[in-house]
């Protein structure tokens, strides 16, 4: 599993084959929802000022201004529009959504002890942990001052217990990480919270605040929730097999940084004795070899765990498709199907 | 400026020559919000539980039953039975309030690279950063779910932004902590980031829950900012002046550390060249010898400056008194004036 930024980076890559209209939802999303993206960006930019401490927008800048791809305040406006919202509390959402999203990045930062994000040097590495760590504080209370705005209880409801379920998961995943007893379970657990959380409460904020009905505010969540974990189970996947170039990094990072990801999962889940003492070795112990990556490969497609990982994700993302069918006939909800099937075009 | 839990230690000090009525009147509050309380330590235990990652509730624990006098939370109960409140929420604002205090105190001690907290190693020491960083997020991610269970958007709005301030404060003081520049103006935005935000959330929500008037409530707000930032003076002063037993920690332990606490920013602000530049060398550039305290305390003497913090203390410590003398007559507001007084008392 790789930082989530990547993972957003990743979705601008090469030439998949599709359709130039299949090829980029998220940039026709962008292009749909122009105006209120540049509403959001105002706000953000409005918010994340200090009066008192410079080195609050300095931070905030360096990440924000990197140019990441907004998909999350995207997900939020696109679930707003398209079930009919008009007012102005979806573009506070969506900044909240972003606020959360940079605070965990701060934070991930500090506890990857990163250098690297979005191809910059971390804010760790620029100014220090500190201003990592106080810093996303601050961007966490904005996110819960901008909610309350709104004053919708649901979606403080929603959004609080997603941001609960981010650092559970983050915590969850410190301690899981290298243990070759982590289940495909726990594996969601990790997963939801270091991205699908984020997705669903974003998709599931704009349903509430458009006044949708239950139905279809759930229909939006469990889009956001199979989008989020298509998408990781993709980019562990690329990690694996792709390029350089689609992925922004190298492939074999996660098993050089000793990540459980799924595909290796599934394979200890069938490891015989022999494979078992590699799994244990060179994850568990962490003792690496030459030749330990092209053995990892060779392993998991005797057990053919990069093929079930991704079946897996093509049917979570087909899982998000289905879940919109009931929402209203609306362009937006073609892109969002469509978005849905891209992260998954990658591995496909 | 010591860091907050060691001024919570410190209210719990030694014998002062007051009565006992008058000596600790954070014990009579305990004794009094007794039901309560022990209701408050109740839902902080079953919310700080996580179903899937026992590293929170193990992290949590050790910081939460290391015996802190859980004066935050009190502040909150006090408030809200004062005005009268009969209803469930103020156990739910209290366990908020001491959410956050815990939240700030794992994150501060990352910060400030703490090994002791409480007498105690820090959590920092006996697990890692990461994991302090994580249980911090997911603590402030709970205390805005327990915060939303009220469904008071006005209490929302004024831990929201006590949040903000919290954070907002601790970047200013990275930054400002050895600038000689540092005014009274931007100490008293540090003071507030550190202790007397979260002390003014918890009295102003406690009457807000009750439904008091708007008078009181201000009353109330005014009543914790003013005992927060009288505190944090005494604290200052007593960082010069006190015995180790009493604050616990060593005399001089703010001068070793370069803060630009209020006694001596007082004394710079009367500095003639030869002081400019003592301060200049110990605090600005931390190059610091063999007597320096000795020098720093005869500066600050020459200047009166340890009388003036006093005097501003003592100040504090009445506008706080003042405050609530517009509140129901209750035995609880006599605790509160009590603890006004107490604070001071050390220094007095």
């Amino acid at each position: 599993m790789s930082a989530k930024g990547a993972l957003v980076e990743g979705m601008n890559g090469g030439d998949m084959g599709l359709d130039e209209a299949a090829q980029k939802p998220h940039d026709r999303l962008g292009e749909w929802l122009a105006a209120d993206m540049e509403a959001v960006n105002a706000m953000i930019r409005a918010r994340m000022a200090s009066e008192h401490a410079p080195r609050i927008p300095e931070v905030t800048a360096h990440l924000v201004e990197a140019g990441g791809k907004r998909l999350r305040p995207m997900l939020t406006l696109a679930a707003a529009r398209l079930c009919g919202y008009d007012g102005p509390f979806h573009i506070h959402l969506a900044a909240t959504v972003e606020f959360i999203h940079t605070a965990t990045l701060l934070h991930d930062d500090v506890v990857d002890e990163s250098t690297q994000r979005r191809g910059r040097p971390t804010a760790n590495l620029l100014w220090d942990n500190k201003s990592s760590v106080l810093v996303g504080d601050y961007l966490f209370a904005r996110s819960f001052q901008l909610m309350t705005e709104t004053g919708s209880l649901r979606v403080m409801e929603i959004l609080s217990n997603a941001s609960a379920t981010i650092a559970e998961g983050e915590v969850l995943q410190l301690t899981a990480a290298q243990d070759l007893a982590t289940t495909e379970s726990i594996y969601l657990q990790v997963v939801r919270g270091k991205t699908a959380a984020l997705f669903s409460a974003a998709t599931e904020v704009g349903g509430v605040i458009a006044g949708a009905s239950a139905e279809q505010v759930q229909a939006l969540y469990t889009y956001g929730d199979a989008l989020g974990i298509a998408f990781q189970i993709a980019d562990d996947l690329l990690d694996y097999g792709g390029t350089s170039a689609a992925i922004g990094k190298n492939v074999g990072d996660d098993f050089r940084e000793r990540k459980l990801t799924l595909p290796v999962i599934k394979a200890v889940a069938q490891a015989d004795a022999a494979e078992l003492a590699f799994w244990e070795r060179t994850i568990a112990k962490g003792r690496q070899e030459d030749g330990d990556l092209e053995q990892a490969l060779a392993i998991m497609a005797r057990h053919g765990a990069m093929e079930a990982a991704r079946d897996d994700a093509l049917a979570w993302a087909a899982k998000a498709r289905a879940a919109i069918d009931t929402l209203p006939d609306h362009p937006l909800r073609g892109m969002l199907s469509d978005l849905a099937a891209y992260v998954v075009a990658r591995i496909n």
